[in-house]
């Protein structure tokens, strides 16, 4: 598959219907190979008990999104473990996200996640690292 | 405030409509000093793309547990940062979540989360951090 | 190799001069199957501008204490990635760890070390996750 | 104190007998509002079993730099927390640490560290969360 048929062939995988991320308004907007790029669309049910984004809504928007990076140069891959800063109260209509790699490796690949608000604040950055899967493994 | 009514507090804050957790499942059935229990009942929308109960689902209630035993002696509570690790994957109808602190401190939360399916195996654990809130904070 | 011969094997490998770990106090005491414990002889140079025992000592402690964890059950390993949290100052002559893993698996292993001072108190807690090299990798 | 003034305290502060970090080859070399950076002089004692230098004395390096870039706006810190990723073995004579802020708070501050080797290849990078300590705490 070309590389741009590989990041069609994410995107779509991503955003689809009964999806937990698709539900929450997560789409991924672009992967291209080494990046990911997507955005969480706030809605009344997306806060915590405080009225600010939930820390599980900006995670669910960094895993997706950083997990379409991981598998940009091809391939599929599970979510193995995270780490996650919420420096800032996340507020506002839409939350953006980019991730880039850290290592893309053949086994384990480490992706770093920037969120940021409307006005480019950063609210919450993350760390994630993916295992990838083989064919074989796939079958499973 | 007596423990009692303290526990009951935060279950009602967490348990109500429009909380991105609660909409998505999550709630928490128990919280008592230094321990807190809640579940996810896993729907149509629940799932990443392998069919699995996505990771965004699970930190969200890993989240809501942990933040509920951050505060079970008392206080305010906002999460600073996580980790999350996910061993194995998240099926079936409930996934349940078991919070129990690392340290309560008057500052900073350390708190402990262990995520089983209904066989009673453990499919993810983290560890939240939680900055307590002020009387003067939470003013903000 | 019998467990008993794979984990003497372990403890002289990890014991040996030159080792990093092993030049700054740190020894594995014990490995069975699943667990392994070892402990920090505190000196005049473990310490950091507080007086208290360095993070990094604490984190070597903790990293070679839990790979020999990882290891428990046969091969050999290395360190992905790890959190630490330090949850209160790390004082007294000896600091203590035991490690006991979340995952055991044929990629990635996932343990979980706590620290302790002289009176039982932890100080520290972490999750290192190993990824473990196959007999081909090891020759690389 | 002027900010040259601080800068030069926490560098003579870091940079003395018997802490830890100093003992084991680590020296900051520069501190300025917002940055700091550090290197490991690998010496024949710093590595771990496979000959590489250990996790342990990478994170020394990290936990080192990445405090004095919390403290380097003023003020006193302590490690609360950290995620290392070990992308690759450290090999070498010198192992470099820059540390940049993802938040400088006035109770919590996250400061990003990224470890590169001679031929500048990033082997580690690293997240550390310092609690600030008031004047107050201080005389504890």
């Amino acid at each position: 598959m070309s590389p741009e048929c590989h990041s069609d062939f994410i995107v779509r995988t991503v955003n689809t219907p009964h999806q937990f991320s698709f539900e929450n308004g997560v789409t991924v907007t672009d992967v291209s190979p080494g990046r990911a790029v997507g955005r969480l669309l706030v809605g009344p049910d997306s806060i915590n008990p405080y009225g600010n984004v939930h820390g599980g809504a900006l995670t669910t928007l960094a895993d997706t999104v950083g997990g379409c990076c991981a598998c940009s140069l091809g391939g599929n891959c599970v979510t193995a473990g995270c780490t996650m800063e919420y420096l800032r109260p996340a507020r506002g209509r839409t939350i953006f996200c980019e991730a880039t790699p850290k290592k893309l490796g053949r086994s384990l690949s480490v992706v770093q996640v920037t969120l940021t608000d409307e006005k480019n604040v950063v609210v919450a950055t993350g760390t994630f690292t993916f295992f990838m899967l083989s064919e074989e493994q796939k079958g499973n």
